[in-house]
């Protein structure tokens, strides 16, 4: 899998650690428990005691500690071993690898790369489901497939003339248009006009329904999707000369469509979603629109990838040939490449200077060494 | 798998590509889509998008025309990309690979080799659901198992005598003579008489039922099984000096089993099977009374060789050891194998020269070239 | 799979074959049918036929032949074809591979090694089904994880104090005392005193209650768990200063459970268990008690296990840590890679010798030379 390591990745609800029960989370296949100790805070650790490999997501939360319940080896919140039953003696080696963990937008984020390097500022500007001006609903899909086919399925709306005709009567306008793309440090910016549409770019019943509408979406590494969509009086895009219009003030959305696109395990992934009416344009009712119409829009994109998915594993050697569609696609592809590219010449400067990098998989020892 | 490329396959029933509707099938593990343009020409595509190799079966027809529905790519009937929604330009040597069909005895045919080497005469001369002197039945049977297991089954009819004596209280005189076997151009014909029995080879209720059955098949590559059974009065063996029956005329027979077996995946198998009762020989009631035990009969064979290949997966290094009884078995092998050879012979050749083979997998460039 | 060869494994119940129809089971990841002829006589075979390796387990028994029900080979009960029909000629050299096979105890034991060490006096001395002192329960449960995590799991007892909270109520002293481990020739001994418990080893509900258990048990290569708890009055452990209590007759035993983990594939095990009750001791009352609660403590060990399993499963260069309570699965496992150790040693001697060992796999033709 070429993913980005250094990145936050959505793994969790936040409502879903509320219990204290732990939970457990793959994520680009490396099992992880998320707890959450009796004052409240939030821990990642790896997913298996070090004793007998059992998983902690099967364990207790004990106060600020976990306990495995396996064998009854009892951890505290830095993953150190605190505890075996009927042994007196501990090494303080003992302990299970930790992720940076951040609860924000309703999300809970582990950070995957090095600890060092985690930085919260990193974590995209959602619009979540704790925000107080937007009224949410929210969900969450799997998918047989690897993540980075669902991640360019959003980066190449074009498909929704066609994947998505039969749910969202969307017009062809978003085929033949091609939209402004645009690099950003973390990602790339899509944005486009479509004109003479009805809202949110399906195709107007009649004519007096008929809008402008202004698209514009970022998508952030690793997989977050960021769209917002406003409808403009018919001819505002002309009068505007095609130029953004100048009162993108995030409170003036009409609509806001959010994804994390998260790599479960080799070849499947997790879409958790958030769609987002504001207060004042549409509130819950427009909610409960969107709402009702994504998840037939998403059960297509679903069985379009997965079908595609099986296509590529019986095809040795494929490849994929790029239209001039694809440039948001190949631009945000290529900052991965170049993203995992640092990422693998700076731990090959770690080691060699014997800074420690986290990896992947059980490195127990070589973490207990820099610990 | 060692199978013969340069072959006719049956790859669906004729009738499933009646709506327009694009139909993916698997061949060799290859994804194919068959689809029947406007006009009622039949095409056979891989099943990729060149774009994003998704499924082209989950397509649409569009007049002589069929579109990808996920990012709206059309293609003409000799699968070249002839629109790309909002580009202009487009490559000539965007093209998916075709395969010639053909479309006869109520089947649909794929020719997976050489595209110059399709000669429709290497049809095998099925009695088929269109015939006008027969009363068909059909239906399918998949086999979570090698084709060849399946195909060696219908090679050696020993088998009879003991896996299908429940189903169809068949004599164990199939497995106590052994049939004549002689090697065919593209197969081999397995025949023999058997004296005294009931009808079609079963054990006779009384001795007032008893008959002398001439069984006959041929056994085409890549698995086309064409068997033919008829009752004589007891004694004609003997009488004939144990030679086949003069008549053996077509329109005289009162039996006709026929089965296509077609390689799904590296260990599916499809079975296409039509049973046929003459018009004069007992028309539809020896038809329905045919189709009646057929898939109990069948079911007895999916058991058996499916639990074969269970077997065989567990025995690294396995081997078969012929008896008498494989005659068959041996040299329709022995044939194929002859033909994979000079298949391969061919292909090291054309490379030497510039001439271009199909090959399996993507085989784009190579066929853009000499396309 | 590093598991002994030389050892008696339980492959079935003694009942599972009394109806004379072959019976196919899985050893080792090897294919064996165990069958029963007229006369009662019970024979193990590698479950395929030599001809087209067809199950020999959906074969048919006749008299004190077995034939396979796929083209009719019969075998005699050496493992010897002794006819093909339709064939006069057999090759003296046409056999299976036999297994030796013994009946005991309720359990069908199959020796998966060299065939002239098969030692039935290394059969463990379970108390069967058939024991005139013991009334029993029995059952058996498949776990999708490699064998040896089941064994471990009941190598370190200290697990129930943690796992089995919710179903046993078992004391904390399970885990904060050390047994006594002693190395056994083909095996460990694991015993301790459980001082103020409720009967066997749970919390006692009340004061009243609370008896001095001992607990103690066997574990024979290669899976076999012989373990018997006796109640004795609260005191008596430290009466007799730790010691076991000298009146350890297997006749006074309150409460017996045995169980023989077998390898079935890579992957998957079976547990044979059977839980017993002296009749002067509680008889079929204790028994029912005990088979009452016995499926959800499984339930508990088959959750974790294979959960360990899967995390196992993506963990690629894991290893475990051992604490002081593994010390009775270090000595086994020591035991186990010495005795595969000695076997492999053995097998390289026997080859530059010209002797034969049976390995794994088909074998037919180095046996025959032996045969």
């Amino acid at each position: 899998m070429t993913y980005v390591r250094n990145a936050w990745y959505v793994a969790a609800w936040s409502e879903e650690s509320q219990s204290r029960r732990p939970l457990g989370v793959r994520v680009l296949n490396e099992p992880i428990v998320i707890w959450r100790s009796e004052t409240g805070v939030l821990a990642a650790f790896e997913d298996r005691c070090i004793h007998r490999l059992a998983p902690l997501s099967l364990g207790r939360c004990e106060g600020e500690m976990l306990r495995c319940m396996y064998h009854g080896l009892r951890f505290d919140r830095t993953g150190r071993v605190v505890e075996i039953p009927g042994q007196d003696r501990i090494p303080n080696s003992l302990r299970v690898r930790t992720y940076p963990v951040a609860e924000r937008h309703g999300w809970i984020w582990v950070w995957m790369g090095t600890e060092s390097a985690a930085d919260e500022g990193l974590i995209p500007p959602v619009i979540g489901m704790d925000h107080p001006d937007y009224i949410c609903g929210h969900g969450q899909l799997d998918y047989d497939a690897e993540a980075r086919f669902v991640s360019d399925n959003l980066l190449d709306l074009s498909h929704v003339s066609f994947l998505h005709t039969a749910s969202a009567g969307t017009s062809e306008n978003w085929a033949r248009e091609r939209p402004k793309v645009t690099e950003q440090e973390r990602g790339v910016r899509i944005e486009q006009w479509l004109r003479g549409e009805g809202s949110y770019g399906s195709v107007a019943a009649d004519a007096a329904e008929r809008v402008d509408v202004y698209s514009c979406y970022d998508f952030f590494v690793p997989g977050v999707f960021l769209m917002t969509q406003d409808a403009y009086l018919l001819g505002t895009a002309d009068a505007l000369n095609g130029q953004p219009p100048p009162d993108l003030d995030p409170a003036a959305k009409k609509f806001v469509a959010q994804q994390a696109i998260t790599p479960l395990t080799e070849k499947t992934a997790r879409s958790f979603y958030i769609m987002a009416a504001h207060r004042c344009h549409g509130g819950a009712d427009q909610r409960d629109a969107t709402m009702a119409v994504v998840p037939k829009i998403f059960a297509e994109d679903k069985a379009m990838i997965e079908a595609q998915q099986r296509i590529i594993d019986v095809t040795p050697g494929w490849r994929f040939i790029a239209t001039t569609a694809d440039r948001g696609v190949v631009l945000f592809n290529r900052l991965v490449e170049k993203l995992v590219r640092e990422e693998s010449a700076r731990s090959s400067d770690a080691s060699s200077t014997g800074i420690l990098d986290s990896g992947t998989g059980p490195n127990l020892d070589r973490r207990l060494v820099g610990g």
